[in-house]
């Protein structure tokens, strides 16, 4: 990087992802938050607009159409699924790097794309957008001019599963992905379902196999081992944020162990500066990486089942979101990529 | 039964499970609670020893040793596993049933026994004792003297597999079984693990594939399926009462669809009072069931990877415990078997 | 009364005091529910529109106006204060019996009903309404026919404070109200403060002197003690239900002590089936009232400041609104005041 | 401050308050932990201790007794009071700082406190301790070797309440200060009271004005008011972090009106780093400061009484203790008081 400080705008700024980003980047020493857009809260300060980061920053919302055609050098889309697809050109101008945490840019084909989200991608677009996972494609993220951050599951799933496909340590069919999460996933618009009362207390699955996360996870997991599939089932708790992720899979070395199972996180993340693989007999918590860009990896061999059975904690709004796309701005700007997000968990 | 109201002792009152008995048992008019024991709290009324209770209970507290010998029709033991396996023959008198809440005469083969209770079982008794679910073994239960009680895993576990197990519908192994239960379920003994602020705004799995409930679960569905076996990972969620349980199973019969699926459940269950089929799209939640003593269960199938999923939620205090307790008591003494047992969960 | 069953309408069944009100009606005995009212749910079973209660009542939701002018013993309103106000006249025939568990009717001052309500009152309806807190009212409950159920903040601060006022042992100005609600106490309607994750791990005041049960607690106080004025403030905590409430006041009777002033409260509602005294060093919890008709009460000489610090906890679905209307619903048509109304709470 | 890293060490590491002096201090860039004690944990490294630090400290635990008589710039006791009491002169060497999270300093008179905590006082040590509260107290910080931090509640009360008091607008007696406390104020020692169960959907008081918070409040307020007299009663909430404190005073200025009283605020705090004044009709919200070093703070007239109704939210581990804590070092060692405390709430 250069000195000099990076000019970067975040759109949707008051939704839990947006104002995520605002946390993370106000401690961030290479870049400069210059415009916030957030339609509903159009001429608020952002203080008034978001309680919490009163007296941080000194900026009003915009409405988005105010800020097409500007020049920034990163554009955070933390917007719906139609609307990045809708505006992302508006911001792809020479020089910037735009980041989107929709899943508008993150399923490669067409039909497959059509059939979970319901419109027409932006195939141009697409094409030249560049899946987000630093742990497992750094190189591509370097050059890339548009990235598509990935989802909360599918971060959850993907960076623990890898590894053992690479190695063909576990067969690529008959995965199942157990995933719980916080509700913060869910978004920050009112609905009945996720009013307090109908939550808290409870406990449910919801769109067994039927969730839009599905294609995101086989067309990832399927870059390691062609044709992987994945029976996934998320579920609700009653906390505000985290996804803990239990992952069964059928063990085809005759010769793992409980050890040498865990030698195949320990080698394939030992350098990487988020990814901390939790040892026998420890177990991840998704209390152990909250407010942190951290995944907490582990596995245990099941043998009588011949299961692999592995467990993955993040904070869905850090790792699972926001934090990751600061992780990806890093590296498509050039700064260190661990700058601006170093910092112990919040625990309790 | 006779006009003749039952004589009841519940020992170890003021764990959750005593709390609950008395609780449930206040309603049920075919018994009096004549006897509680609690030794910590010995001397104490029941109303000082359990505030909820003040003035619903004109008892007092007492050691379980005053109790020994004594005559009741129905003896209660909401006791940790040790002790129950030691008090135990002081109760089992003629004439009387005891319904033991523990692990204690659950599993039949001592060697099992002793690998994941780390002692020795009491084993003429446990050879006598009948596993008490009803939905699956009411005629034995009918002439038991003494009945242990199922676990909450097992028990959401079992009901919703079995049907399948019997008709053959799933392969009987590699069956995965995700659970994720309230925090009643680790009793009422303090530790850090369960302090509050440690398990607050947390989710983590425990003791995977290692958990005392495995045996428990595949000595029970072997029963429909000899040689069962599953994968079982126990979660700890931040509520107070509910285990949710996702089970994935090899779909084996290939003329199987959602709604062949569904019918295996409805078939199985349509005329028990305590079982409920959540029908497509419906699926259960524990905040359904809650302070009740049903067990929601529903399934789906995903077709891609030829699985069922199977979903059962309980309250873990109730159909979990001591709900499916007070439903053994009914039948082996000859009450309505809903008798006390039906009103509505506690919603929200 | 007499043996026949009493046909009972609950009408706004989908809200949170409807759902309560068909748990609780479901075990009373001498009563039927018969009809029920939910417009957005109209013509699905009430098992299909409240999953929790699928499987115990064989009854259709209907429109409200579909049920305009039928005939029912009992009609219970669960609905909005201006549906309340329009739609009362409707059910209130000769030989019904209804308890509105709105604000529609409990202010008496037309003006004070205007400022706070912010429309006109059904004068006529209110001038015969009785204010349903049978503690403190019992008699003229008997004879009502349309009977304004108390809000659940009032229950929470009158019951406890009354006597005190009564026996002019507390000065009637000064007195500050500090309560403490669950959410449920908001409604079921979903908004972006009620959405779980703007509440959960939050702690807030609203609306300080300004929530429209001000008017409410000063005019039932006020009938002890002319002009009593309070300093009301609510807080919202992320429970699914109970109100704890602290109420500061200055002791004016120099010979108080703390037995004393206990002696206060045991002496006015010794004979009271729902009020329970906690006495010293006890206090109220909400967890000990939970799903229960209980009104937990207590009592602190604060000596250095000659203040009375007076608790109570109520779960406020129960006898903050559907249990006492039930409570209302057996002294005006001759029941037992009890019926239907003792269990034990649900601990924990 | 000079250019040199200032060497810390933190004493009772384990804790809530020493787990989160960990987490602030490490993205303070002009300080280097390098000794914490952990007697349960002697021996284990940061990260095993303290799982969500894995990767973070580079440090062993060590017996507290290991670190006697060591020199170091900032010592941070949190400890027992008692362990404070007695240990404290080990580190209070030429040229450190200690900084002491509990109870052992705060009192000056010596009877109070004996009357409060049970033991004796440190009288030498309590003589030289300066209360660190920086908005009240800033220039007898500067000067301090030791340094008293304040307690949870009383910083919640004694900030909003101070220039109130100092301007004369309120009366110094007949206060009433109504905190509700997540639980982690209530430290991590496991309890029957403080079991997950327990807690968890539970609302209630404890030591209603029988705090040892009292003596600490009136002796801070009775610096700007003197003989000032507070009732104080403290509740429990089932959040992790957070006091909300809402303080009700008679307003004896009778040209007080709401923009009055608000600028008593404004004017007193304009100019302090962490203290938000929140305005009309804005009120503050625990889940607002959460994981910040700020004390929102707002007031509203209640006119019909003539009562000044005053609130603050703190997240209790930061303001209320380590972050405050950490404020007090960069004070007494000269660095910007701001420095490695400014940086954005976790919201949600």
């Amino acid at each position: 990087m250069t000195g000099v400080t990076k000019r970067v705008a975040v759109l949707g700024a008051t939704g839990y992802s947006g104002i995520e980003l605002l946390r993370l980047l106000y401690s961030h020493s290479g870049v400069a938050v210059v415009a916030v857009s957030a339609d509903r809260h159009a001429g608020e300060t952002v203080g008034r607009a978001i309680p919490p980061l009163a007296g941080l920053y000194d900026l009003t919302c915009q409405r988005i159409d105010q800020l097409y055609d500007h020049d920034f050098d990163v554009v955070f889309l933390a917007l719906p699924h139609e609307q990045s697809t809708s505006v992302c050109h508006r911001f792809l101008r020479p020089g910037a790097v735009v980041i989107d945490l929709s899943g508008a840019f993150r399923i490669k084909d067409p039909a497959v794309f059509k059939r979970w989200y319901g419109f027409e991608m932006e195939r141009a677009l697409t094409d030249v957008a560049v899946y987000g996972m630093p742990e497992l494609k750094r190189d591509a993220i370097r050059r890339a001019r548009l990235i598509a951050n990935p989802g909360c599951y599918p971060t959850g799933a993907t960076i623990p599963v890898a590894p053992f496909l690479k190695r063909r340590v576990i067969a690529n069919t008959g995965i199942v992905i157990d995933a719980k999460s916080g509700v913060t996933g869910a978004g920050r618009s009112p609905s009945q379902e996720l009013h307090f009362s109908e939550l808290n207390e409870g406990l449910r699955a919801y769109k067994p196999a039927e969730h839009r996360h599905v294609p995101e996870i086989e067309q990832e997991l399927s870059g390691f081992s062609s044709g992987t599939r994945v029976t996934f089932v998320p579920h609700l708790v009653p906390i505000n944020r985290g996804v803990f992720t239990t992952i069964y899979a059928a063990v085809q070395d005759r010769n793992m162990d409980q050890s040498g199972l865990e030698a195949v996180l320990t080698e394939a993340y030992h350098d990487e500066p988020f990814v901390r693989v939790v040892r026998y007999p420890g177990l991840p918590n998704v209390n152990a990486v909250r407010g942190s860009n951290y995944i907490d990896i582990a596995v245990r061999y099941d043998e009588q089942n011949s299961t692999a059975i592995i467990f993955s904690a993040i904070d869905n709004l850090v790792k699972g979101a926001s934090g990751q796309a600061i992780q990806n701005m890093n590296i498509a700007l050039g700064f260190e990529e661990k700058q601006g997000l170093v910092f112990p968990p919040v625990f309790p």
